[in-house]
């Protein structure tokens, strides 16, 4: 190309801008837009090519700092006291790069010493917390006056715009992992947010009803006739104890069908046999001693955290090891396997974002054994 | 009108009915019809005028007929020991009238004595049962390799299509409430029958699973990732522990939402949130002492069981006394109101078809203070 | 058996039944229930065995016999003046014995002269007319106040509970065929209807909207999102300029995709994609001069009317010729087949209880080559 | 706070960053975070704080600048040839910033020159055209190898990987809108992407069906038995004549219920009654001479163009004036008012996220007189 005619294509490309206004040609392009450097990264690309990349947190680490954060901020402060991790790969943009683990995903840690409280408050994103460590009783969470105890490996849920604080009444703190689908709903321009304080002039709501009276209705292949519980998830409380004998009970009887991915245990609202939440997948896996899985890669974005046992995830040329509480972060279209070489069962949970996927009408997966 | 008139008339309807035809004149006219005698019930009201009619059965009496016909009758011989309820209102229709407590449902008591096997067969009409009396331990319904247990209150599904057989290995007799959509399926021309005999030259099915195996996946906001359960219902098994405790729970809580028509849980399918089955609603609910419903008419028909305490069901000018394990059959647009004069609760069982009304679209309901 | 056992038996059976009861030894059991003769043909068999025949109904007799059926009953007198066609395997059921072309499907031919109008009405019964002859123009149906004109081939739905009526403004009679669900709704006890007259003392009602206004919306992949239609289908209208231009298009495309049932078109709800009744599939499809389907058998009865081209529907040992506006009945799980032998398209209309019986939940079919 | 612990804090902060963690403290905190400059504005709000922002192009300025790219740029080289408008607000993104009119939606004005070709690609991101300019025949979209005509106000589908290019065989140039959720499957890390030319070796697709085709089937309330179409939206045509059909008549019917936001109609999927695609709801609208629509606020970012009429968008503070063929971006949650000051119709085509803000659970509107 004459150096003239590319000259005149700076400048008019400069002019387009000055009206906010690019073109294709310097933006999606798969072979020009490099040239331009408006986008560091193509585009337009075969493949998926996420920004979020493969990356492992461990949880001593994790802990460390978050009591470190503890001798330094008081929970009245916080509001929520954690530590949030943030994808190495998603630096580049601001708000999401300072808080997310994928472009439409959070995951933090977040401490409740023994005799403190979270206060209330509601917000659009959707959230759960996985429970790591906690008091034999005492620590609750309080969802819209319901309120739930929290055990380890115990999933709570606090759905879109649902009132919730925490307590910890137990002898012991409490600590959890905290998933949201907030990144996805901060970037869509869809936050609402409120402190109950702000409302009602206090911090703590109410309590009408205990994780029991969930579970004797909704946790029971029931659907009481009348309820105010609202249009979202109802069955709020997912006990480890169900999880892990259902999770005993199918690996025991299930033989080829396993293979590919390990026993797995789908979270779902029992209202309408969907995911646990509209924007994320919840699942829980069994990987029998010495066994592996097939070569996975699926278009979503998946966090690991490991429950009971040991085992290794690798992704690409990457070898994760999975010891319990450890964190690993898995970004779509990447391959992994999931290998456990120990003489006890592995046990992973996982949350993604394989429902917008679906929604959006483009997921996609391949499992090669 | 001119009897030459009417003379040529009757002989051309004549004509007609000769060539398999007929008219709207003397069929469906809502005056005219009437005076030829073709249908001896006008077919097109103003409001529902169904064929089946309110009526009662007390247990007592059901009870002592099928021990008589236990007298009469082996197991073996009879491959499913049981005494029918049928509607009066229905005899004049051939089949359903002497099968169906409705045009669309089937109610009988069935029997299986201590030692007795009832052998396994498949149909395409979906069935439950609830059990009324059983051993406290022994009694088991198998669905497709699942063995579930059987206690008074609870609800077992054996869904079209599935192979089951019961077995009493307790020390006492089981009996239950059979409720099936035979019925309207037969109406459809849609039965498909097999004994397991006929395909695999035994009379019961290998066990594969037990209720738990089924309550710790399905019954617990989970659902495996891979199955063979097939497209059905894979929620088999409702114990009464946990409906009873839910009643329980919800009435304690619920004040004004229960008024109209007392606390009331539904039986739901976990992979939907549906009704328990495509063809038939069942629900159980609680009316608090000294209480009672509001005046209710509603497009289905209903069966009423009794579980727990005594009440009324006024059904227009009737008034049934429901004792534990009577039986009621209210017809569509039927106005009914039940009553508790007890100092304790009122628990009834019911099933209906309320589904079928609801996809056909033209459910309709009326709750009258 | 001893005789004396027997003899038991029999009183013991009697005895039930002063109790309005039964058992099923004697209604439903393969081999026992025939020695008593209470069902003449078994409940429960291996595959379906409905009570509906395969039979033709010749046009030019139909046609005959309705304008015989003119000379004797006014419009007026006659509400609705039609000849319906009655299935001979269901005349020892009441009711739907002299009503119905099967168990869950109503057909007639109805005939609304010049100038005639047949009153305005409404019930909870679906229904839509098949045009046959009609003036080149107005012959109108009017539903809820949208005036529909009809040429022949057209198809005009008036849904359940929408007031309709008929109108003849044309030069020359228009004939058409009535299909409905009122066998089944009626059997359900679902049955709502009421003369306009009743309620706004006049036969027609008033036109606010024509045909044009339907078809610029609902006909073009649009939706009003304000629209006081209701919840039913809101394409009430399928011209067969339309469905006639989409077979030649469709059948000259495809090859292999079209070979087992022919070019195939369903008509259905735009607003959920759906059949364009919950009870009833319409379809139309034409079969390319000097071709044949497979054998085919499904679980629905279906009605079958020719429209354009002679062919053949072969039921079990049975050959139909089917000329234009002839109509056949195949019951379930009966296996036909359809032939054109001739130089010219064979194009036939069809409906039946399929969406029923997918809804239910047992839809079966075999396609053989 | 003591400044000895401000020094701790802000150096335990640092520790995090280097760890890939932070805090909710010093990233969402509503009053704190905002001390620590992370994040420029806060993420947790009361209400949405999107950061995109109202804003306006006017087509004769789009237009010049359009063709002096053309001038820059053969169509070969350029792929695509059109000019995208950017969102200011969104400039302090990467890739987004450079790209998008919201963080979902994409717009942007292309140009095909009498006798070029744009070549064939797919992509997952989901896209049609709004035809601005058009010759009287000659220009086409070709999709899975149905050719599709584009006059003045067409709207054209290309879905989710979809084969698609456009050729212009007419005696003047075409110019559409372009519009997109590129941004948003982007986000997501959803892209997959390919040139036709790299599979096959040429640059167009062969024909084999043109928009008759499957006017005569999807746009006609039918849906053929057998098709190849896949699983998108199959009506990938929706005319202009037919809009603006509706939109008239609709408009002369309607009183009351198009007051709130003028007469609306929605571009659907015919197979299940949705929006046109799972990501973006496209509709067209109406006001009437003279009148205006109420004060409305929704969670979804809108895109306005104008079709007929000059009109005033009011977003805010701002008014934006609006004639033929001008574009608008209205963000979440601002208030915004149509008005037709003019002596004739105002119609405007708009498209935004609103059916993933419903997906998400999360859609909210107020609609004030
Ligand atoms: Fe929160
Ligand atoms: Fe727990
Ligand atoms: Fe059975
Ligand atoms: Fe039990
Ligand atoms: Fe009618
Ligand atoms: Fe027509
Ligand atoms: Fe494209
Ligand atoms: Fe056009």
């Amino acid at each position: 190309m004459s150096s003239e005619l590319e000259q005149k294509r700076h400048e008019f490309f400069k002019k387009l801008m000055s009206h906010n206004l690019t073109t294709y040609f310097i933006t999606f392009h798969p072979t020009e837009a490099p040239k331009f450097g408006l986008v560091k990264r193509p585009i337009f690309t075969n493949e998926p090519t996420p920004l979020a990349i493969p990356y492992k947190w461990e949880y001593p680490t994790l802990r460390k700092l978050l009591y470190e954060l503890s001798e330094l901020l008081r929970p009245e402060e916080a509001e929520r006291r954690q530590v949030q991790l943030v994808n190495p790969g998603l630096k580049e943009l601001p708000y999401v790069g300072v808080i997310a683990i994928a472009p439409t995903i959070f995951a933090a840690i977040q401490l409740v010493k023994s005799g403190e409280v979270a206060p209330s408050h509601y917000h659009t994103p959707n959230a759960f917390r996985l429970i790591l460590e906690a008091p034999p009783d005492g620590a609750y969470t309080i969802v819209n006056g319901r309120r739930i105890i929290m055990h380890r490996g115990d999933v709570v849920l606090t759905p879109s715009w649902s009132w919730h604080d925490h307590r910890n009444e137990g002898e012991s703190d409490v600590i959890w992992l905290d998933g949201l689908d907030a990144p996805l709903i901060w970037y869509m321009g869809g936050i609402f947010y409120k402190n109950y304080a702000e409302v009602y002039k206090m911090d703590k709501q109410p309590i009408t009803h205990t994780q029991d009276d969930i579970l004797a209705t909704y946790g029971s292949g029931l659907k009481p006739e009348k309820d105010d519980i609202g249009v979202y998830n109802p069955l709020l409380y997912y006990p480890y104890s169900k999880a892990k004998e259902g999770l005993s009970r199918l690996s025991e009887k299930e033989s080829k069908a396993d293979e590919a991915e390990g026993t797995v245990l789908r979270y779902i609202n029992p209202l309408n046999g969907e995911d646990a939440f509209p924007t994320m997948a919840l699942k829980i896996r069994l990987l029998k001693p010495k066994s592996e899985t097939f070569a996975i890669r699926k278009t979503e974005h998946i966090v690991f955290v490991g429950i009971e046992g040991n085992g290794i995830i690798e992704v690409g040329n990457e070898k994760f090891n999975m010891k319990p509480n450890d964190i690993v972060i898995v970004p779509p279209w990447h391959k992994y396997r999931i290998v456990n070489n120990e003489e006890k069962p592995l046990i992973l949970f996982s949350y993604s974002d394989e429902p917008l996927f679906k929604k959006v009408g483009i997921y996609r997966e391949e499992l090669t054994k």
